[in-house]
């Protein structure tokens, strides 16, 4: 019961955090969102810093899962095209508490940033990791390892901002379109097994909500 | 002297409204930072939101202006580089700026939401012109041309998140390793004059800020 209650907390927070900003939400429209009285809500919650502490302590675990499932004795543009669809669809199963994760951990007390900066720049590590092993056997490029892996990442920590979970592009589609745009580059025309799958989504017309992009 | 003041207001804005969020700034705290009294800041500007759309209206200025710059005559991948040059300056020369307009600008009041999505529209497009046009020549892959541009664009739009101004890496070169990677991918080896710039970046350590990363 109190870990139904403190998941409503949170999944109202998001949605609010996320719509209108964290610093402009008040504990008392989290509590309206779920039917508390704002008093009740502490019952569940130490506070607000608490609710976005929450938030993001759990996007980092769902990010670090996803990752650590991604087979590392693959080859590596395998190993790529697996990490991109894993982390899209960690975005894209909650592109609220995605939004939150990625703009809002900043507004965490010192300490705490520092230990989530700690866990971004870890889990950012591997991607580079897959990148650097792509570089090392040849696989890739001789590309900037880091700027390959923030170019990725990048990308799709932009999803939330333009990404319709309801349309016709699906989360694997997404990853695999991106995994095979940064694989191939523009320029690539024999990709082979490693790509292609960018030309098959050419067709579909608009991927935007149109409230959001 | 009211254009130097507007200046100043705008500019101690862009840099309070990147760093704690828009909804928690407030125009008491704008004024102090340009040692005015709150009062005398009405004299200059109507309001908060007055602000942000001239932060917002002059980052689409100068977008556009940048766009406008790119030889449309020239072939698709000289194009691209020029375009991802051109935005990645406006980015970097004034980072608050550029976070404001990517992330705050949907806090203005809905028609001139409306406004700055139609602005917003058209320069994605522009940037979707480019690579329609390399992939009807034949120069691109038979890429989706609007996941494509979307991904160079978030991952410029990404950068006033990382990117240390007074690092090692210049704005060109960020912008030139960025379109090497695009055009060329990961798996390109056979860039020519093409690509290449990224491999001329891979000594560098790090790119960040220790502090927003």
């Amino acid at each position: 019961m109190q870990n139904t209650r403190l998941l409503e907390i949170t999944s109202a927070a998001e949605r609010l955090f996320s719509h209108q900003g964290y610093h402009a939400t008040t504990m008392r429209q989290v509590a309206g969102a779920v039917e508390l009285q704002a008093g009740s809500l502490y019952a569940h919650i130490a506070g607000k810093e608490a609710v976005l502490e929450a938030i993001v302590v759990r996007a980092a675990d769902e990010f670090e899962a996803a990752i650590a499932r991604v087979p590392t004795d693959a080859a590596p543009p395998a190993r790529l095209r697996a990490a991109m669809r894993a982390h899209i669809r960690v975005i894209a199963a909650n592109l609220p508490a995605a939004k939150v994760y990625f703009h809002d951990w900043q507004h965490l007390p010192p300490s705490r940033v520092a230990e989530v900066r700690a866990r971004r720049d870890a889990y950012e590590a591997a991607w580079q990791a897959i990148i650097a092993d792509g570089v090392a056997s040849g696989v890739f490029a001789p590309v900037d390892v880091r700027l390959a892996a923030r170019l990725c990442l990048s990308a799709c920590n932009w999803i939330p901002q333009w990404y319709d979970p309801g349309g016709a592009l699906d989360p694997d589609s997404l990853a695999d379109a991106f995994s095979a745009l940064v694989l191939g580059g523009l320029l690539g025309r024999d990709q082979g097994a490693d790509g292609g799958a960018a030309a098959a989504d050419r067709s579909i017309p608009d991927h935007s909500r149109s409230d959001t992009r």
